[in-house]
């Protein structure tokens, strides 16, 4: 296929084309697909995760650039709806964008804000595929950071940066429940903010009160250096940044790639690639065993159930029960 | 069993229990729906979604009291994990919630943080479902909300009130993608800043620009009045509220009662009905469909499919196309 030649030749068209096909679920996706699986795992995948107001766009456009600056090949996935990568930009951000556009070492792509988060997932890791078997050294994924979605969306990288920022209503708030399990780096953006020592502070309380249980550093005299631990873990570090002006950008650069290096040393990398083949086999075996049950049902079967279940004439378990039976 | 019949009857300690079997999917957690199931269909159901920062679980607590005050029980379910519903209260949250939890004709819960959003959206179907067959005449479930995570839970909402607050970094984008499609209602919460106005205006300019497209209110001399339209469509009204001081929080509630009667008198009702019960469906079946997949292969065949996709030597379709063709 040429497609594939040419995108793996480095072709900014083809790559655009198989993207768009593979995000279209168009008739060749599964075939461009597998055929490009074999070219990918070389690249580096970097989740940035964070509650709109942080300035999380702004410090993917910023870390882009601190990649570039070291001769790094960098793609770009936008899978928050409200970023300015998804087309809301505000002026000062789309210039900001501009600027990276029109660097032949970086390609960016924001993905399509409709369907359910599980479709959202699994063709987010198929347009991460892509971008790996085009030769991207480095992918940024951006997504919109609270809740349960992330968690999902996370599955596909290999480091995650949880974003956060001072005075986002109550920090204590913002940052809990489930951030923790997630975070391999923090970044504390816009951290000129007055209150930035507050979030730095809560975060780090986190991490001790976690320390105190079964996981992180082991409690020892003064604070916890973060990085690799003697007892083999990962302690998040938390960087400061102010990505408008560029400022800890390339800190928050080397601690990911410190964390790149740790995930290979100790054997995780393995593992994190496992979990993201499993999380990528579920999310087409779902889709595919609902789409096969209701292929082989006749046209009236499944409005005739739902209507049933509205009328409380059945309980949806039993609604299932039913199909399944049939099938 | 005594546990539908103490819970039908109002016990207390019954729903609580009935909730937590069905939050655990505990083994009697089917029969308990089943038998619910006939019980259910008359409680209204409220989702109010929005980004954190906007002051969304204070509006959920001032909404309550307001339905309160006019002698209807309130169930509250809370889906956001960065609520402090979910326990992550400050001190004045705290106090504003106790004062709910003293209320026989209030009953709150909240949701756990963990597992996949699929698996989430249904527990809380099924909470609801308990509360409803349990007599709660209005039901708020909280949810957080940017993304994609909150079109599938709001799929479980008769009503959904979208909250925004001015000066949340930039209201366009934090507006945008998706909100109108979902908002029956909008709430501007923390009226009171100076830039509330603007965030106001932000939504009006939204919304005329989608009546300029097939949906949504006639254009016509002045501006169209929020509520049901000539055409049968409803135009969200933008209420103003101070949820700290309860402002604004009865206006909300007379929108929401006023769009209750609408999709009752327009037929939409049903319409929502069929929607959420085929939601509902949706989420057993790919649950179901994969366990009974999984449970029919041998214990290794997973994980060596699983190892040869991280291996490069299987595409993930491909891996899939095997597991079903085994089955």
């Amino acid at each position: 296929m040429d497609l594939i030649a040419d995108l793996l030749a480095g072709n900014r068209r083809a790559l655009a084309r198989a993207i768009s096909r593979v995000e279209d679920r168009a008739d060749d996706a599964r075939g461009l697909l597998a055929a490009l699986h074999g070219h990918t795992g070389r690249a580096h995948v970097i989740g940035l995760t964070g509650a709109p107001g942080t300035g999380k766009s702004t410090l993917v456009s910023a870390l882009a650039r601190a990649y570039r600056a070291t001769g790094r090949t960098v793609g770009v996935v936008a899978v928050d709806p409200t970023s300015p990568f998804s087309g809301g930009a505000l002026l000062g951000d789309r210039v900001r964008m501009r600027d990276l556009a029109g660097d032949p070492g970086i390609f960016i792509r924001s993905m399509a804000t409709r369907g359910s988060l599980g479709g959202l997932a699994r063709a987010t890791a198929d347009v991460i595929a892509v971008l790996d078997a085009a030769g991207f050294d480095r992918i940024l994924v951006e997504t919109v950071g609270v809740g349960q979605a992330e968690v999902d969306i996370a599955s596909a990288a290999h480091t995650t940066i949880v974003v956060e920022a001072p005075g986002l209503g109550d920090e204590v708030q913002a940052i809990k429940a489930g951030v923790l399990e997630i975070a391999d780096v923090f970044a504390v953006n816009k951290a000129d903010r007055a209150d930035a020592d507050r979030t730095v502070m809560a975060l780090q309380m986190m991490q001790g009160l976690a320390s105190a249980g079964h996981h992180g550093p082991q409690p020892g005299p003064g604070p916890a250096q973060p990085g690799p631990q003697a007892d083999g873990a990962w302690l998040p570090p938390i960087v400061k940044t102010i990505a408008t002006e560029g400022r800890g950008v390339e800190a928050l650069r080397d601690w990911v790639e410190q964390h790149a290096r740790y995930l290979r040393d100790s054997g995780q990398l393995a593992r994190r690639e496992q979990a993201r083949a499993a999380a990528a086999l579920d999310h087409i075996l779902r889709d595919r065993l609902l789409a096969d049950l209701l292929a082989r049902q006749p046209a009236e079967r499944l409005p005739a159930l739902v209507a049933a279940i509205a009328g409380r004439a059945l309980d949806p378990y039993a609604a299932a029960d039913a199909l399944l039976a049939d099938s």
